[in-house]
């Protein structure tokens, strides 16, 4: 990747919309640099070049930087490569806020959406479901929307979990509006994530982009409420064509708010109940089925950096650690422990336990 | 089937146990005079011998006519031949109480079973779910338990349904107390049946049996509130094995009481919200699911007695008439007339539409 074609995708960014296959095909033919070209030149040109004037690539990147934000594009080693599914849907490339690897923490990562307007049962499930997923080292990803998607966020936070926001604006933007505070944490604590660029505000179809995002980056995503429809369904549609698992946590037939749950059960998606359950269902064979998880994906001595401090500061007995204990012995910050630790429990070098860590049986 | 196979029959449930596979194949090979007197000179012939002591068939017979029951015999024309599936585990007989067609009755039925401590979502479920059969002229089968039992039986009647009462003690006897006036109702409106003779106890194997007996008599089986271990997940197991439609209604995954049913659907059981889905379900093929029904299983001019008088009183349009314009035109009590409808909607001839019957349009 030259910094022409990083900043030839940036700029692309900016004068299309996201999913746009035309745009898509347009790129695997000739490459960013020359489909950037093409657009700002071709037949619709002209409202491209209105939506070009005035932006600049190059300062939307230090812009970024600023926030502790960066631009992962298709190729680069971060890229989360299930993405291609998408075929020439795919993102031009993903403004990621935040310091962990988003290709590490999608590897083990579940979604979990479900309806704005929602009930007390649904944001006390979600919680306690998401609560559960970080305990076991999966990262829950969602929308960053009122309802469940807080209730999943929140949840996956408090248990000192990774979470993941995929927004349907630009990851500098607040919105919802009263979840500043809600969005600041995720950006610590995880990641947020959007093909939107930097001050894009959401529309209609770009929400329905961001569902696309979202169940693509997971290995599966759990609707928790949704109303007959609910938009949480269209994100499991998405995921049921990309032959993502589609599971759903049923609750009284006679509320509103689980009639499109039930429905997406009756259709074929899985009812959940627990987290367990969840696992059971996105855990590769061997991984989390298997009472005795297989050996880890990479030798420990391919490991750098803060990811060697962590596993170097993890005691060799079975108990493990908290992450206080890691983050006294490494001097690192509790969220770069907790990053690292996610990373390094994608690649199967490390277990969570509920509040502490352990290094992972080797095969 | 003469006078003296039946009191044989009679006589062969006062000295053994429901679902007793050796009693059917010896049944199966000698007829019911033959395997009587088999297992009374046989070699545990003393302690058949003993319980046969002070029993006397005939009196059976005539104690329960006077109840205004009777003993239906497997190759009577009032017999269920679904039954049959039972193989060597068939009831030797039923006794049945109330004055419907068993037989026809059961064609068009289906179980609701769950938990005798149920919630109040159960209940409130169970009453519903029953109402709207009942207002399709569906049979609801159940096995007049407290808790979800209850709740299905008093949601037909409620709906001037039919509901049969499968009991794991004779047709004479209240159990579980507190059910005297529920019975009573179900045996008026409805039937009480039971493999049992009169004056017998109900036991935790008789339950077991009388399960079995639940399953095989209906088209499917509904579980709407079960803890893990609940009996009636024994019902639904039974009914999967006899090729039965087994269905749960989900509830909030925090309850207890629900997680039978959720474990139930998730190894395969359908989930189902309404009657509607239910009925889809059950239904023959043509029968429910399409727009127009398909024409009678009987020739109208097959009928004779209460049942042409009922079809005639029906007035040949579209809206139908409510029961108690046919209890008025025909001169029949209330009960009787409503039994013979649900008998004739098993038969296609008739279909009720919420407090309306019609004639069933002709093929």
């Amino acid at each position: 990747m030259t910094e022409a074609e990083r900043l030839a995708r940036a700029a692309l960014g900016r004068i299309t919309e996201p999913g746009d296959e035309s745009v898509g095909l347009l790129l695997e033919r000739h490459g960013p640099v020359e489909a950037l070209a093409r657009l700002l030149d071709g037949p619709s040109g002209e409202g491209r070049r209105a939506r070009a004037r005035g932006t600049d690539a190059r300062a939307d990147l230090d812009h970024a930087a600023a926030l502790g934000a960066r631009l992962v594009c298709p190729g680069e080693e971060e890229w989360p490569t299930q993405l291609d599914d998408l075929g020439p849907a795919r993102p031009i490339g993903l403004w990621v806020r935040g310091t962990a690897s988003l290709r590490l923490l999608a590897l083990r990562s579940v979604a979990m959406v479900g309806a704005r307007a929602c009930t007390d049962y649904g944001v006390r499930v979600a919680a306690e479901l998401s609560a559960e997923l970080a305990d076991s080292a999966w990262t829950v990803a969602s929308g960053g929307a009122y309802g469940i998607d807080a209730a999943a966020h929140r949840g996956a936070l408090a248990a000192t979990g990774i979470t993941v926001g995929i927004l349907a604006c630009g990851v500098d933007q607040i919105y919802p509006r009263g979840h500043s505070a809600l969005l600041g944490r995720i950006a610590e604590q995880g990641l947020l994530v959007s093909e939107l660029p930097l001050g894009a505000h959401p529309t209609k179809p770009r929400f329905l982009q961001r569902n696309r995002l979202i169940a693509a980056l997971t290995r599966g995503t759990v609707v928790v409420e949704a109303a007959r429809r609910s938009g949480a369904l269209s994100t499991a549609r998405r995921a049921r064509e990309l032959n993502r698992i589609v599971m759903g946590v049923p609750g009284p037939v006679c509320s509103e708010l689980s009639v499109g749950v039930h429905a997406l059960i009756r259709d074929g998606g899985s009812l959940v109940t627990d987290a367990a359950e969840v696992v059971e269902l996105v855990g590769g064979i061997g991984t989390d089925l298997a009472p005795d998880r297989r050996g880890p994906l990479l030798p420990r001595d391919a490991l750098v950096g803060e990811a060697l401090q962590v596993v170097e500061a993890l005691p060799a007995g079975a108990p493990g650690a908290p992450v206080e204990r890691l983050v006294r012995s490494t001097g690192l910050r509790p969220d770069t422990v907790l990053q690292r630790l996610y990373e390094l429990g994608a690649l199967g070098l490390v277990v969570r336990r509920g509040a502490r860590w352990c290094l992972a049986r080797p095969l």
